[in-house]
């Protein structure tokens, strides 16, 4: 439960950066080195690595060097903790919703 | 689409502590009261209402004072909008999987 919460606090710190999820969104189109990252960013090296190194603390991102080339890619498993973590606590309040909708319905003078 | 990027700033930087996610989860079941909200956080009010104006100001959150008493309830548009950027980025890499895997499949040597 706390190992949860502190993976969502991680996952959901590194998704509030907008160059980071520029990162992402780059990945989820397919494996990139870090240069490739850069590239669309205007942003120094040094910079991209630093919001590499927040993406993979969080666990949404990993990374391999082969050679003096590092490529990353996406970790589903924590980019799904982290939308479904929003999606049922949405789905809660669309069900109340729901029913409250309902009551009013059935309550309804004609 | 700076508009949009800002908001999910907010959103995610809503999101990445363990308290305010308490107050969400708690709002996920209904609208509630700022002291109902502090119960079971065993903090102080004034806490709360700080981490209240952050998902306040993300969005997340809504609240209305009626005479002395301040109401508070999630707000789905802002929820469904940080749901939807990870499950698109999540579909996308998903998809990805999928047609690697197929290609693999399809030029196995038997």
């Amino acid at each position: 439960m706390f190992r949860q919460d502190a993976a969502l606090d991680l996952a959901f710190q590194a998704l509030a950066d907008p160059s980071r999820r520029a990162m992402v969104e780059r990945l989820a189109q397919g494996p990139a080195t870090v240069s490739q990252l850069a590239k669309p960013l205007a942003m120094s090296l040094p910079g991209v690595m630093q919001h590499l190194a927040v993406l993979e603390a969080s666990g949404l991102v990993v990374s391999e060097k082969v050679g003096r080339v590092r490529t990353c890619r996406i970790e589903l498993k924590a980019m799904s903790a982290a939308e479904r973590w929003i999606a049922e606590r949405r789905a809660q309040w669309e069900r109340r919703l729901d029913r409250l909708g309902q009551f009013l319905e059935d309550t309804k003078e004609d």
